[in-house]
């Protein structure tokens, strides 16, 4: 059975005016790698609501789950929420359980509930919450679309409480090997080797190290005793 | 008139199996702020012919530029240029000039200009190139995409050979604040100056240093004297 699905969007003008540097993506997909489950795609839109609900109704169309960043903060350019409760044709509003979960967790700070706070207990209808162990405010999962934040802490705890709920498949698994070779001399015997393990996936990375210039082969796949397989004969043929 | 807008497209397994942070999107996103062209959306996918030849179509006819970053090394699994081919509707082949370029650079270093090498000569009809200073292998521009490489260090070589060449807009700036309270506090001051101020977006980054919370509040626009203004309305309600 082929390995379940996922598409990333990350969500921020901070992203895209070059302010902040997204850590996110690369986090999940590690995380999804290890489960089972094949990032496909990954995408980061602005704060402009007609852009995030196209984008979420394409990628949830197209992928089994989809994982977004950012967006869930109380202030006015804070408008994931809503959202994806438009591209899932849901109403949102302020919701009990998660409001419970803010107010408990500023009276313990001492913190007025204000109305802006209160605008993170905005959860469309249906929706599940995710834990926030951080700051309380909850992520959800509508559909197959898991909503979280886009501070790394936050966003990395939302993770771990959400990926390990999905059913993943087989983990994807690679072995690489670092060769003191430019790509262009690897190509040919690689694609050669590559014809001959179909259920594998074989990419080239150049590096240079302490001057010297060389290739990173990387092989990936499910199936271990190919990828010994291929490790060896790449050792034999490259090392 | 407004700026023009750009889509960038990061091509290449590495990145969605969490091999490889991509730090291309992040130095592209600060170039284009600074030229003026407003980066509206990024994109990571695989390599996959399919899936690249259909997010270059959708982009390019989306925006006014697209710059891709990946897959256009020797190995069998670089495909970038002959997908782009395919998206544009051009054929691809060897060309004369970029042969010439790789036969100059490989010949001085002594080393054979292999059949995969020779790859990296394949450039679509009616492209032009854009200069490699690092390894010589070319990047091209075709219509409004504009192809490089997925090395860091050449694709910083070859956005600043390309983006002198397009016509920017107003660059926009913007002008930033730290506040020690949090985005809740702020929120409510904060959008009714984002109502006064149209021409100029908001946006409240929380942070977290020296274990004390607070915002980072950026205001963005290209009327300096608007956003003089805002700073000098944030720092007399919040600083």
């Amino acid at each position: 059975m082929p390995n379940p699905t996922a598409a990333m969007l990350v969500i921020g003008d901070e992203i895209l005016s070059g302010r902040t540097h997204d850590s996110n993506t690369h986090y999940l997909a590690g995380v999804l790698t290890k489960a089972g489950i094949d990032l496909r795609e990954a995408r980061v839109v602005g704060d402009h609501a007609p852009t995030i609900v196209s984008a979420i109704q394409t990628l949830a169309g197209r992928y089994d789950h989809v994982f977004t960043s950012g967006g869930i903060g109380p202030t006015h350019d804070d408008i994931t929420a809503d959202a994806v409760a438009q591209a899932m044709g849901r109403s949102i509003d302020v919701r009990a359980d998660a409001r419970a979960l803010l107010e408990a967790h500023y009276q313990k700070a001492g913190i007025e509930l204000n109305e802006a706070r209160l605008r993170m207990a905005r959860i469309p209808d249906g929706a599940t919450l995710i834990d926030n162990p951080v700051s309380a405010a909850p992520g959800f999962v509508l559909g197959n679309v898991h909503v979280m934040a886009g501070v790394p802490s936050i966003f990395k705890a939302m993770v771990a409480s959400v990926v390990p709920t999905l059913t993943g498949g087989a983990p994807m698994l690679s072995r690489s090997l670092d060769v003191h070779r430019g790509e262009g001399d690897i190509a040919a015997p690689l694609a050669e080797l590559a014809a001959r393990y179909p259920t594998l996936s074989f990419g080239s990375y150049p590096f240079q190290r302490q001057g010297a210039y060389g290739s990173n082969i990387v092989a990936r796949g499910q199936d271990v005793a190919a990828l010994d397989a291929a490790l060896a004969e790449m050792q034999e043929r490259f090392g």
